[in-house]
């Protein structure tokens, strides 16, 4: 069995960097590249990225970086949903258990700490302004570019990890294979980043400890904690149509549209209009592709080979699970990548495609559902069921969320669970009934078909 | 209304070649610039194309290009198909009505004829050996490079048509586009050519009139006729498992396949080994995009934005399609291409994705449904159906064949045929009754239905 003790990371994002300890751990000596400039001197460029939402898959890499009690204090937690209606009434719908919580992290906080781990390995080194022009799959060699001095070169490898991100260029090398499967799918809608700032004394201007979510049907705006008091916004809006981007070109657009949809932020978001005209208004994408390897030396890894929408708050803790993944193969198969890298490649792209669908759906529950007294209805009795059969019984945002059960696992679920809601339905004045017997006794009986 | 009278061409294939005849019949400047050399000088590279069966779509944009009557003498009528059982047993059955058939022609023939009818406008100008290296889309500037000088040069032109097939250049540089949707699909086949030469004295070593097929489940060879009596042969074959591309690695191996699977083929291919050694083995993509234009100024058309399986022998006729439906808005909408461009686009990628998916299922039925007695019978049930109600009844291998339905609509009734046939297969005794009262009073039903 092959010990190979060298690898090379394009791409120093959360993945890339998480990656590097992971292996740095291991005795490799890794050999990270990074397109940007070092962002713990340059600053992490804003205006584009959503707050992230890091959940149980997300903890439990960062927990084998050995990062978690860093991490632990600048996230803040965010236990359930606060909807906003347009008359301005709050409703907290706690998305697990007690106890339980999703949270708010800073991309680009986070981003620095696991670099900072990393660099204190000796066997870790860094090169920022390093662009990956792609890679020669038969040598094993990757080809970069100085953006400062414009200076190209070869690197080779046995062992290339392509975390650069859902427009990898490692990626687009493999992409003119023959047999290798593509795609990419944007959404109707586009996004931007809006913010509310803290008070003068660093308070937050509204419920600190949870996703504020203003759903709208078509479109929804999103609100997540930062640790200085200040909010993280974001507008999901179809780029065409009656209510779209395409129809926002002017300051008094912008403030009727508000007004209309999301009057209780206009006095929160002093600089609204501004920051709606600064910053760009990205569209979001679903990247898939299969193999996500070359041969056993060549791997691509997080956004690189599966890019999903931010709805169900998944892509990091999908990229970091990945990590998790191939730190657990490496044990079983002792560092043997040939055996490591089919393994991965053969299980884990099913859970990819799945977390990107539930992705796409949770956009639906995000924007449209969660404002509709049967899914609120159906999450009560969701909660109610788990309380009574915690074996039998957990919702599928909480196998996503709260647990490492497989993407597809719980995508399976959907329907079935769907399946137990309908026949709910036939219960009379379920509104009133659900903790009663009958509830309970159409749950006895789906359980048992299941069997 | 915006008279632009210059066209540019990137790629002389079947489709582009016919595109350009269509556009300097209407007075169009027409420059085609192709990577290959001129393929009437240097003959067509075999090994590679499967043999074309010109149906009822392809026959329409051949006729308004005006080359009908050549083609006609060169094409073979295939009115159906001709099963090869592993006992050699024979059996026909027909594609349509009497009188229709698919034309199988030869494909460096028919691009031959479609650039030599080109070349007979003065406003047309083809030019060999130049590569597309991408588009500048923002200035409508196509860079080419000329393949036996090595130099590089840019065209300008309002008006440019993507017609570089499967791996097209131009949809690269769209590819890259924000909200450009892209997607890559291989089958787990590959292929394999091989040929029946002709006897001595030029006659057909088989039926010349048919379709052959060797319908073996999991993979198939066919045959299509030629002109000087040889056969055009392709085995569809997975590349891996079981019977695979991967376990025919030398002589012995093949030989015992086709013993076992093909043994009437043996003696009528002399060169079998050879062939099955020489020729590349292909794979099979599907490719799908939206959108097929960047502006009003530049769109792809045939391959090059939706590529299929060849299984329902429309990727020709499809790409004639998009020719033949170009050249009706150039009428509707007198020249103004923005217009054309934007209802081509809004219209006929449906149709695309749907000949896509009708191609996809064929492969199905072709190598595994055709040697079904269920799919027999429902064949003679949709003939006896269409013979008795003409007007209400059309298979959806006519409608995609000899009719010019839209493909979307063709598609949509694959589910209600199934339907049909469904509740035909509860009729007791249907393989003797299959042209009895009851079939007819299923089939009214089905259609009351419908209406």
């Amino acid at each position: 069995m092959a010990q190979r003790k060298k690898a090379v990371i394009a791409g120093a994002g959360l993945v890339g960097a998480l990656w590097s300890v992971m292996l740095a751990k291991r005795g490799y000596e890794v050999d990270v590249y990074e397109r940007r400039p070092d962002f713990r001197q340059a600053g992490y460029i804003g205006g584009r990225s959503i707050n992230l939402a890091l959940s149980e898959r997300g903890w439990k890499a960062v927990e084998i970086a050995g990062i978690r009690e860093k991490i632990e204090k600048v996230a803040l937690p965010m236990p359930g949903r606060m909807m906003h209606g347009v008359d301005g009434e709050l409703t907290f719908q706690p998305y697990g258990e007690a106890g339980q919580a999703i949270y708010s992290v800073s991309r680009g906080g986070l981003n620095v700490e696991l670099v900072n781990i990393a660099e204190e390995f000796e066997n870790v080194r860094f090169h920022f302004n390093q662009a990956c022009k792609g890679v020669d799959l038969d040598n094993s060699a990757i080809r970069f570019e100085d953006t400062q001095t414009g200076a190209r070169y070869t690197i080779e490898s046995d062992l290339i990890f392509g975390t650069d991100g859902a427009f990898s260029a490692i990626r687009s090398s493999m992409q003119r294979l023959p047999r290798f499967n593509y795609s990419q799918h944007y959404i109707e809608h586009g996004y931007k980043e809006l913010s509310i700032p803290a008070n003068e004394d660093g308070t937050h201007r509204m419920h600190t400890n949870a996703l504020h979510i203003w759903p709208r049907g078509q479109f929804m705006l999103i609100a997540l904690p930062n640790l200085d008091g200040s909010f993280t916004c974001t507008l999901f809006l179809p780029f065409e149509g009656e209510e779209s981007f395409e129809n926002l070109t002017n300051e008094r657009q912008v403030m009727a549209f508000f007004k209309k949809y999301f009057p209780d932020v206009i006095p929160l978001m002093p600089t609204l209009v501004e920051d709606f005209f600064e910053n760009p208004t990205p569209p979001l994408v679903t990247i898939r592709c299969s193999p996500w390897n070359y041969g056993s030396k060549i791997l691509l890894i997080g956004d690189a080979s599966h890019a999903i929408v931010p709805f169900f708050g998944q892509g990091m803790n999908a990229g970091f699970e990945d990590c998790t993944i191939l730190d657990s193969l490496m044990d079983k198969y002792d560092e043997d990548w040939p055996a490591i890298i089919e393994e991965f490649n053969a299980n884990r792209i099913e859970d990819a495609n799945a977390i990107a669908d539930l992705a796409l759906a949770n956009f639906i529950e995000m924007r449209d559902k969660v404002a509709d007294p049967r899914f609120l209805l159906w999450k009560k009795i969701e909660k109610h069921l788990h309380e009574r059969f915690p074996k039998e019984f957990q919702s599928v945002y909480s196998m996503v969320s709260f647990s490492h059960v497989p993407y597809s696992q719980a995508l399976a679920e959907v329907a079935e669970h769907e399946r137990l809601f309908d026949r709910m339905l036939a219960i009379p004045n379920l509104e009133e009934n659900w903790k009663g017997p009958e509830v309970e006794a159409v749950f006895r009986e789906w359980l048992a078909e299941r069997q």
